[in-house]
């Protein structure tokens, strides 16, 4: 039995528990303003060549999510997002308990472009609609797709002409910036967004994902506390970036994932299996017939189901970590070969 | 140096952090829903006598306050607490901010009582006006007093008469429940509230608290969700639990905290040194001339200043925990009996 | 020069002004629960052949959609409307400002049918994702189409079947009981839906929407209150549709307002021009060339831009109202014919 | 029978009721920004000497006070308001609807003063709490007493020192504007505040506050659509202020309920009943004997029941208005005196 439901369904790395262990015994002050944590701002700001941004750590995605939405907008203000956004559909209508309508855009990749924002933009005209002011993306997207340089820069530049606030969630950013599509650094996403995640629980870490804003705003800790964001023991996330990021583990887990991905995916493509949008990242979305589906589950093998395709095909998601033995993903090809 | 700031200074008891390398790898589905937070929820069943009652795993404190009164009330209800209840002061609106008033009663010792309640629950009488709704007791308290099973008992008799939701934060209910002052137990505070909590980051864990229901809402998750309060690695939460309640160890940390505590309150209050509340648990506020305090902080003690007494006097706090080394206090009442 | 851009361009029916005028001097407590308001209830109770059910005055429509829906649904729980709706679109967020999202369903006529909202249903499936709980419907829709009863029948026993509540924006409900294609009496949709309003503003009041809830919420005074939903001189309310219920007034001006939607619909399509949608009702859409636009403007007639057709065709609106000439309905036609 | 409850148990002067005849079939566009509001604004503006001020107008008070401090404040902002605050005690929380926290602090006579504020402020010192930045006054105060220019004054360089928004609920300005203790004008006021509302409810209109914003926002407009409080036919609105306003009719009315409170006042008191809270205004709080109470009760006098003072006496109010005879305020004194 072998789970390719998610990245996070194993604990952390050994390193990741190490460090939590080596520094257990430390006394520190709480809520993320210890040296642990000031540390590791000092790295992450290094790291994306951002050293008057404002770094701050959180435990879970959702919970960022709403906060930086939360912070950025004023009432009457909106979110635009891809339709498949995990903002959209994946978080129980988090934006909206904060008072923010997210106005979902239909998109081929899950990817946002200047002209489907323009479709938001110029259809909320007056005071009787909301008025968007906040782009969310996500890299990888929730369909393993990922942005370019040029993508996003077009994107920067629509957002600054209109005035609009440009949020990356990077949830799975370790597995966009080792894709062989990517040519984004951290800088690049530091410097073209006004808001981005470095997400760990995805990529090894227990759970945290690392805020970086560009524009510091005095009172985001005033917001964290009053959503409930703020950790007691923040140094515990302070105490995972620093040991995710020091030595370049970040992107090595993310690397050993897309590779596992991308294995999986030219195994099952070349036993003739289809997959609707191309992935180069962590997430492979082939579709099979109902019965190998169901043969592979019985194999013992666990994985999302997307959609059905059709009353004879299902599209699945295959997610790959940096937890991900080779071996499963070879045996995994064995067994479907032989179905 | 030493912190007496608070009683989560330090990481985990190394019995918590044992548990989570000893799991590490075994993949689980996500959200909490896993065989290892299954397991710690009929472990809290159990020790709770409460075979029916919903058991949720929370990171924080202020993120369960929110969600148990966002869950629990209509829009136009309201809570009732002490002044000094941490849901009224302490979490930066954090109620307001789910659209609930916090109706406030001065309380002498951070308790409430049938009365305290009562002369809320008559001042609103009318639609226009927000309707008392959840009482919110901390136990212990923020003052550091405890409830006794006869003041509880009373309190869930009010609010079962006035249809009055009854919540008690046990953030530090470990130092409650081992207080020379305490006659409850888990199955009596099972049995007489609507919720309340076991609180693990002030008592060896790395985070959580455990939320205990009586009454299950089938869509206690949904509201999980929204708020931003479901942990990816949910087991993480199950694990720190199972392995603080399995063997006695959560009561064992907090009788540790509670024995140094009043190791140190004897020992100042010998120096002649006043306690204005009397406090039973690991929370303790002396009042100390400013000359001392100053003296104090420069001999390498930190505490936190509670409030100034008059010009020349500081009440301050200071709460001892599960790793508080009994050397540390030792030292210090001859470091205070010295000055 | 004459205003087609609404049905609520002038003041009230002379007949509302004087029913004020009439009652200015009496004094009476505020708040709507005065003599006044407790008639006007009584009789809008028996037009519904609904003893039971509780009714509420208030000021206008966007008002009334966020109380009821905010009061109808728990936090986590999601309104479910055309992507038409007025509650998707024309509200700046009000539904969202409660909190609650919109999930809104591509509608070809304005209106939904259970088949459309069991898509929204069935692809909301877990904690994950917002629970659709309120069914919004607009009759007449924003498009100018009815229900049948057949229609509205049918999605009832859908939202019965499914623990859904079932809300009908009756904001310009006069045009749709007098519409030629209507089949549902008031008592019709007293049965049917869980609540529903009558129209005031947009059919000869002042001001002011009659809601009508089928199950009384005993706090739903609370929630008005909270809202700024309560007016002082609630009586005014009452006053209003007592003059325009008693004596058959508001089908008297709605059926106006139809016949002289339909000279127009008729006299244009006569012309040759064409409506996509067809509407029995007050609202009437159709695509004229952007010369003759222009030129009708000039002329100094005014109209609502709908949305453009194609770049030599715009799709306009006309609304008529109680207030509409005869005479300026057949001036128009003249000149549309001349251009 | 006469009632004494309130200031709007009538409907409006006749005045307003002609305004609204005369321009009632004009056709005007929606939403407030008709030429008769346009007039309205401006005659405001020229009121206050306050060129560059917003006008905007809303139809009630609480619908007034949650707009301004939901559209002034961050999230983890709050309001301070005196305990007997209107936004405090009488709204069902409908400022924490909106997400924020009501700082109360207690006044003795319903006043604040930059000492009391500043206990407030001073004790909110870090992210751990709401940042106090809005201070709410009400002039006349729910305790009918008014401020001074060297009050008003005081406050207004204690904000602008402290970066705090400071707002006057002027529901019954009218009142406080003709009151012997006032020295502050219109100008005085649009200059000491950043917001103040000039009450037409409880003066004259039939609803009706008109909100003198000094610092434009430019999106106040989306704020009131998404909360509600865009009333339709706005127009009513601004016909209603330019009749108020244009010929002093306004201060006229005021004058009347204060001389008839004056003379009330003063003949209660020479009958030896006392005034705990001196009243300049058209509210009048005496202390009768419970059985005195119950005779004028049984007399058909109404009026408020402000709270029992001890076993055998309670606090009574008695409101004047506009529309207040003098013959009855004689009347009620004769009985008083025969009791």
């Amino acid at each position: 039995m072998y789970s390719f439901r998610n990245d996070y369904s194993e604990g952390a790395h050994p390193k990741i528990l190490q460090a939590l262990a080596d520094t257990n015994m430390e006394q520190t002050v709480g809520y993320g303003q210890d040296p642990l944590c000031l540390k590791a701002v000092d790295l992450i700001r290094r790291l994306c060549a951002a050293p008057e941004a404002a770094v701050h750590f959180l435990v879970g995605g959702t919970q960022t999510n709403l906060l930086v939405i939360a912070s950025a907008l004023r009432p009457y203000e909106a979110v635009v997002a891809a339709h498949t956004g995990h903002v959209n559909v994946h978080e129980t209508g988090a934006i909206e308990a904060t008072g923010h309508k997210v106005c979902a855009v239909q998109s081929p990749d899950g990817k946002l472009t200047p002209a489907l924002v323009e479709s938001v933009v110029t259809s909320h005209t007056n005071e009787h609609m909301v008025l968007p002011r906040l782009v969310y993306i996500s890299d990888t997207t929730e369909t393993g797709t990922v942005y370019t340089k040029a993508e996003l820069t077009a994107l920067r530049q629509y957002c600054t002409r209109h005035g609009i606030f440009l949020y990356l969630d990077g949830a799975r950013l370790g597995s966009a910036l080792t894709s062989p599509e990517n040519d984004l650094t951290l800088p690049d996403i530091a410097a073209l967004t006004d808001a981005f995640t470095i997400g760990g629980t995805k990529n090894g870490a227990l759970f945290g994902e690392a805020l970086v804003l560009a524009k510091p705003d005095g009172h985001f800790r005033w917001h964290m506390k009053q959503r409930g964001a703020m950790l007691a023991k923040g140094r515990l996330l302070g105490i995972q970036f620093q040991a995710l990021l020091e030595d370049g583990l970040y992107l090595e887990l993310a690397r050993h994932a897309n590779e596992l991905a991308f294995r999986l995916r030219d195994g099952i493509a070349a036993l003739g299996y289809p997959f609707p949008v191309a992935s180069p990242s962590n997430q492979q979305f082939p579709v099979v017939p109902n019965a190998v589906m169901d043969r592979l589950s019985a194999m013992g093998y666990e994985f999302e189901v997307e959609r059905a395709v059709d009353d004879t095909h299902t599209c699945i998601r295959f997610v790959t970590s940096w937890a991900t033995p080779e071996a499963v993903v070879e045996a995994l090809l064995k067994d479907l070969a032989s179905i």
